[in-house]
């Protein structure tokens, strides 16, 4: 099984694809981010991500998508905009006949730590382990986006 | 000039499209919502909302789009939802070479009634004593569309 994880985001958003074997082992297959100019229109950039994100789906063909839940109380109008992304991540997905699972921070913590108070880079080192990697994946966002992929392999086993 | 309004929303998106002549004057053209299941996966109801969309502007071949911007305090959940509701809008925009427009709720009460304290209900009779209609369109939605579309016809001219 072939999953795409997604860290939304406007700015910078996340993805990594990942395999998953029979016995459940983990491989990376790709992972990244997509970026747009802060001061473009919110309208530019969600085209670009809707483009870029169709075609690293056409390229990797994943067969399930893992999108991280937003959570926020701090700044309204950055939600918003990060909601408005996670929108057309959601769009491209099901363009894409993905069978999509959405998770919380927490529930992506539980997933790969067993605790949901893990800090940010414990979840990162756990990302390199179950994966094999010699190093943690960057920037940040792309290990968060594998991150949110290996819970849902987790969570549909 | 033809332009499609928006008033986002994922239960029920309001659309409105007005056609402006030389003179400025505004004419109905179409105006309805569409409406998606509450119970279904925001996923579905995107793809819903990005499916019919497009068809409204294909068939009525506006060449620009207002939508109303979101302005929330209270319930940041529901902010969410629309928030991604606005983002496939605006990807729908850009799909279809639109030129869009965003306006808050106080720049479109000002803009048809000259008073950013207006009530609902006045706006909605200023919709439809600008279009020259005997009833105002319903649902609410419908005329809150027709209003950001009217309110753009005016800032662009």
């Amino acid at each position: 099984m072939r999953i795409l994880g997604i860290d939304p985001g406007t700015g910078i958003l996340g993805f990594g694809v990942i395999d998953i074997d029979a016995k459940g082992k983990a491989q990376l297959v790709d992972a990244g981010v997509i970026r747009t100019p802060v001061k473009e229109d919110d309208a530019i950039r969600l085209h670009t991500i809707y483009d870029e994100l169709t075609d690293i789906i056409t390229q990797t063909k994943p067969q399930e998508m893992a999108v991280e839940k937003l959570f926020f109380a701090q700044n309204v109008t950055t939600a918003m905009t990060v909601a408005q992304a996670r929108g057309v991540v959601l769009l491209c997905g099901m363009q894409n006949s993905l069978k999509i699972g959405e998770y919380t921070p927490l529930q992506i913590k539980q997933a790969l730590t067993g605790y949901g108070r893990a800090e940010k880079k414990q979840i990162q080192e756990m990302v390199r382990v179950i994966l094999g990697l010699k190093e943690i994946p960057k920037p940040d966002d792309a290990a968060d986006a594998l991150a949110a992929a290996i819970c849902h392999s987790m969570t549909v086993r």
